[in-house]
């Protein structure tokens, strides 16, 4: 296993980065040094000096109990998205075995690979897809979707880019996979690998939605410390040994890898958003009370709606988990129509919930002055006064608790998080296909015909 | 045990029911026999004759899994809301302990009379309540909630009506208990007992949504089987021995057993919801093959919605179930957070599910001519041949599908269904002050200090 | 023109009428007494005895000013569709000119001639329509939309049947158009003509949602005199005269018609809506009133949404009048977009405003006894009692209350209600193609180019 | 009148404004520098040289018509408040003529003043406000609303500040005016009144929500125009010559002022979002076509749902404007009913209009690499590869449409815009009361009393 340190070091590997039109070194440029320092805290955090050791994290459940404690871990986004590869490689190892068996070992070789050397891998699902009206292998541009180019004896030589890329610049391993199924005739895009962020080819591009200059940092504790560089992976003729591809033209399975981590990623989401919507009710009531407005009847209207969603959501989870199976494997899986239809409803509400904070919090939300301004000897004492509102509430706390608020719902990191929640795996369209995909249509249809006391149609 | 033949010859004990503006027998006015024959067959279906038996359908359970295999049980309405009786009791029984002990044992007792004597219990909670923005002691006519009018030795006299009764007239016991909390000063209105139907000074007047005449029963697959009168219930200073009083002036107490009844009320609305959405999606999907438009992407996410919400609702159901907890009598309680939140989500939604279906089906809803024009030697054979809309899709059978869902969602029935799953277990506000209270707020705003960095203000 | 009497008297004029079952004679069935009254009532309002005279409510508005002054009238169903018929041929026969002179001056004379001996004309439009996935010309059953079934000189044979038609069997002619656009190969079903409702072949089927028995008739304020009935309109090889056929394959022009007409049927739509919605505030505010609640944050809450609601429905009316154009006939033609966008608002909020009420109101809607149990010596009194809230609210008026509520959103007639209005004029999905078609989505393109500084691409 | 050098050189007129902690000049500073430039070129186009002239944009209309063609200039947003300004004294001048004859005189006076001298007011409405569940006079601090702190006999001493000021640091004039109603023993409250923005005593704290770093600038084509600084406005004891005071101490006329700007402010709100929903809705087309998804069903769907937003808050504005009404000064004023309405419909849906976008784009939205990039010689081009879809969408066009789509939906100009348009005006509950308050609720019940054939209750 590694420590933080180990790992800032491990960084250091000939990877290609880039920054705003510039080619820049993750150890060095600042928009990387605080998503590092999160990764390296939790590298020390599940450290283990024993030979042989694997995180405690990275260690699968083998029952609802044991993965329901696993969701109380708090992890930074790099290290949960490696959770959920490594989970997805199991799940999908399963699948695969009648297809390609070679693959099946293979993947569960990687994953103790993974464990072993304590790696972090980030996920590369989503090509650059053209046109969407059109297939894979219709688009004008062949490279719309990442494809092997070349057949080698001992390996692919693949091409394409891969995009919305969480982490990637900060990871050891892309876990490469297609974004959707494929067709007779789309041989060279049901590909499936892993290609260490350090191959030749591998450039990524970054952006960041996290604040600029020190100033605007100052004021935001939320993003300061919620961010993680974004990235359009291109992969130009990468080459990828034998070793490390689990799919190499089988198109009947191409989807299966996307479908394995759909789950995952989904109910990872739903994980985050039960916990986001209990932190949302309260912000919503913090501001409230700071404000004396928490009997309002209109405000306490809004929260409560607020605390009906953040339960729903919640209900969610628990009844995905409480109705998990296990896997030949021993892999808990839990409910896939619980864990979509969860998915669903939190990020389909979420804008109209964040909304609600919005309106409750009044215009300060935009207006308030900065930490800065606090400090200025001509203005500092006046605005610490008007923005007290009571004794108990200081005018320097209720200042931090609006740029708190700003920042999780009017900030350009707001804007982030939920265009991210709305589209972490796969949009709302994609959860609304799986979860009518998964429920029992026939039998509702059955039901219908007994209690209307008539034989179905032939 | 009884039969249902026993069950019928029971009613006939002199019980007072009224029915638009006449005295009725139970036994011979049409509108009570559907639902007393679906009573019998209930009876009939658990009747054990060995000695000392107990219909397992009142049987409480002891373990979340028996509570599961509870709900499977199919049973007719005024049976169900018996096992909500007692389960209150049961459940009350432990909260009342404390504070008159002697009552907890006489409700155990009884709970145990009824399950020997196979007797069924009618629910009787909403007063008449005056002026709602008034307490019941600040009523301009006293008896606007139902109260003790005299203290007697052997017992108490009590004066007041009960509304929205279900099944009043079809019962032998009526539980009355408080409708909501009473302060100091209304100790008269803190009064839980139970009074047999026939009891002196009962009268119940009768409401009906079943429909009328023969030719629109016909034609009215669900209502015809779901329908139980309701009643509006008299309590004409009627006398109550004290062995039947379980509540008396402890005002502190007096919500005590509606919060109880409440949870299960909620709980069996619940599982009413979630089969009932189910059946609703399958309900849609029939009228949308049978009209050739299941293909229809404005159909499909209409139905897509629905299965959400279905999904949703379930969801809500097995997480309650799944976190239900044990009483120290070992009575199973489900979870009241995500029972209360389940129950409002589907209540609230549900007219919006019912319009989908109204949008979905087209007008045939309410022109689709009556069985009878079916039979007619002029029409009957063109009414069949342009309500059929392709081989597979007769045209009687479509026509008896638009029978049924105008049933389920533009008929009198649908109306009276909609506002008793809206009003059920206290209406959507009350839903809300339920989950509220039972939502921990403070860790809500913990969370959301902690990701502020903030420290609480004093 | 007519007096009501002479109206009554011309229905005996040897059309067929079904119901139930039976063929019955529209001037003494029961269901059909109260319509025939309506329609006669609004014959003798207008009666004007000069010679030649014509119906006031008939004479089309020539300015927005008078358009907005017609909107005021009050008038039964039947004569409202005759208005819309008329202005529907109007609005047709400037369009139709092009295609077929000789019907644009058949469409006006047959206008002049409706005025003139001041009859009633049902809008016959929605074929049975078969598979929906299929046009007209591939159903399995040739019939399944209206057809020209033998081309004669003096005229066409017409086959097939026309749905959801409301007064069919109290109006003297019947607009037969097609129920939407055909193509090339269904010249036979491009047939748009007029046919006395008395002609031999024609059989109409009647429905209805009156409540049945006078008990509950009592009790239906609203429905009593709502009601009219819906027809099921079988063309039995019906022979149409030359000078009554507007079109007779000319398949492009096909819509036109519907189209026309379904403007003047949203927009009478809209404005009925716009009242029905101001009257669903004032049943709101009334039972709040009554129960004591009108100044409960919740309640209040929900008022106050009907009341936007209400709002925004009559915006769209009064937007929609207000761009009204003059056509070069003189004809004032509303604002399409709006209209249409005002009509699906309307439509597709109902449900939950009624909801409102469903909620709001409390158990009563369903629970409330007869108004023949308050004559009842053993508990008339005692309902008078407890249906009272206060002094100044009378158990007699909250009772009769609930019955106008129940009529309004939980009785058989709210289903019909709820259902005509979602389908009147096309359903919720015409609406919205016929707003989208409307919209100037290039211009909207346009200003977001021009925002985000960007050419267009070409 | 003033060219828009002039303009610039009026600022250097002793203001005082503070930024991020540090007092600043308003000339020099670059956070100002752009709305400096907006405002200066609205100064441009509407310089006129002649004598005495004033701006055609400052001109109050008189008629309906003068008021719709009013609303097509497009000014910035100082320039804009201003008007409102101005329209707002000359509505209130006549409301206040019989309380406070003199200060109608002032306001008119005022007015023409303003006019030719071609200044720039800002709003100064709400103040700091402490504990919300207290009025004014009840706060812990005395001075959380604006108050006289000291009646002279020349004028008045002021002290309190005012939040949420939109330019101004980049006015000549503040136009202070009481929050909201005041009653007895608020005296001191009820203060209105002007002051130019280098009185002394007056300072403005200010923020931004404008990207700020060169590189994400270039790509934020939105905010880059729309921006204008935001103001914290303390009043230190600052002196108001009674000239200039319209206001003092009449309680009972406090709210009229606010009253009459909120028709005004919501009027322009309500323009403002109608011609936002339109370019929102080319949006949403726009990156459907780009990516290929314009025939997408739910891509479709959701585009024709933001139409029919974009036409409801169209259609309440023509409304609002066809209802006008002219006061006996000639001054015109459209429907508040409908003004507030649309304002509420527009802002209260917007979120929901703005997920939409976040939910159709998908990712990119947030993963778009920088204009810079595309310029960088490794990965350039490769970016301009995978980010073109078809031929037609080049690369470079659909980064941009990225960045304006960022702009929009997920940057800190996003929410700052979306707070500043829930908050607009009041907030939504603001919008509710008074949409209520104009709503004829008397009619309303009369009319459900009509129909459900009832009297009144006494």
């Amino acid at each position: 296993m590694l420590t933080g340190d180990q790992y800032r070091q491990s960084l250091a590997d000939g990877r290609r980065v880039f920054f705003q039109g510039q080619e820049v070194d993750v150890l060095e440029h600042e928009i990387f040094q605080r998503s590092i320092r999160s990764v390296a805290r939790t590298y020390d955090k599940y450290f283990n000096p024993e030979d042989g050791a694997i995180s405690e994290y990275f260690r699968a459940p083998r029952s609802v109990e044991e993965m329901t404690a696993h969701a109380e871990h708090k992890v930074d986004v790099v290290t949960s998205n490696t959770y959920g590869s490594l989970m997805t490689l199991l799940t999908s190892a399963d699948r695969i075995e009648a297809i390609r068996p070679e693959a099946s070992a293979a993947m569960r070789g990687y994953v103790a690979y993974v464990q072993r050397e304590d790696l972090r891998i980030a996920e590369c699902i989503t090509d650059a897809k053209g046109d969407r009206s059109k297939s894979a292998s219709a688009q004008e541009d062949p490279d719309a979707y990442l494809r092997v180019v070349e057949q080698r004896p001992d390996g692919v030589v693949i091409r394409g880019a891969k995009l919305h890329i969480s982490g990637a610049a900060l990871s050891h391993e892309l876990l490469v996979i297609p974004t959707k199924r494929m067709k007779e005739g789309e041989e060279a895009y049901s590909i499936a690998c892993t290609v260490p962020v350090n191959a030749e080819g591998v450039k990524i591009v970054n952006v960041t939605s996290e604040p600029q200059g020190d100033a605007n940092f100052l004021d935001a504790p939320i993003s300061a410390n919620a961010h993680t560089a974004m990235g359009f992976v291109i992969f130009d003729n990468v080459f990828v040994p034998g070793d490390r591809v689990f799919l190499n033209g089988e198109y009947q399975a191409a989807a299966t890898f996307a479908h394995a981590l759909g789950l995952w990623v989904r109910m990872n989401g739903l994980k985050n958003m039960a916990d986001e919507a209990d932190a949302l009710v309260g912000f919503a009531q913090l501001i409230a009370e700071a404000n004396g407005l928490q009997r309002a009847p209109n405000i306490r209207d809004r929260i409560t709606e607020m605390i009906m969603h953040a339960t729903i959501v919640r209900a969610c989870l628990d009844a995905a988990l409480s109705k998990s199976t296990v896997s030949a494997e021993g892999v808990v899986v839990p409910d896939e129509l619980y864990a979509n239809a969860g998915k669903y409803q939190g990020a389909a509400f979420r804008a109209l919930m964040v909304s609600y904070i919005q309106d409750i919090a009044g215009g300060s939300l935009v207006t308030v002055p900065s930490s800065l301004d606090l400090e200025n000897p001509e203005v500092g004492h006046e605005i610490r006064k008007y923005m007290s509102t009571m004794q108990s509430v200081d005018g320097k706390y209720r200042t931090s608790l609006f740029h708190a608020l700003r920042d999780v719902v009017a900030s350009g990191h707001a804007g982030q998080k939920q265009v991210a929640t709305l589209q972490g795996g796969g949009g709302l369209t994609a959860q609304r296909i799986v979860t009518r995909g998964r429920y029992d249509l026939e039998k509702a249809k059955r039901q219908a015909l007994e209690l209307a006391g008539l034989d179905a149609p032939t």
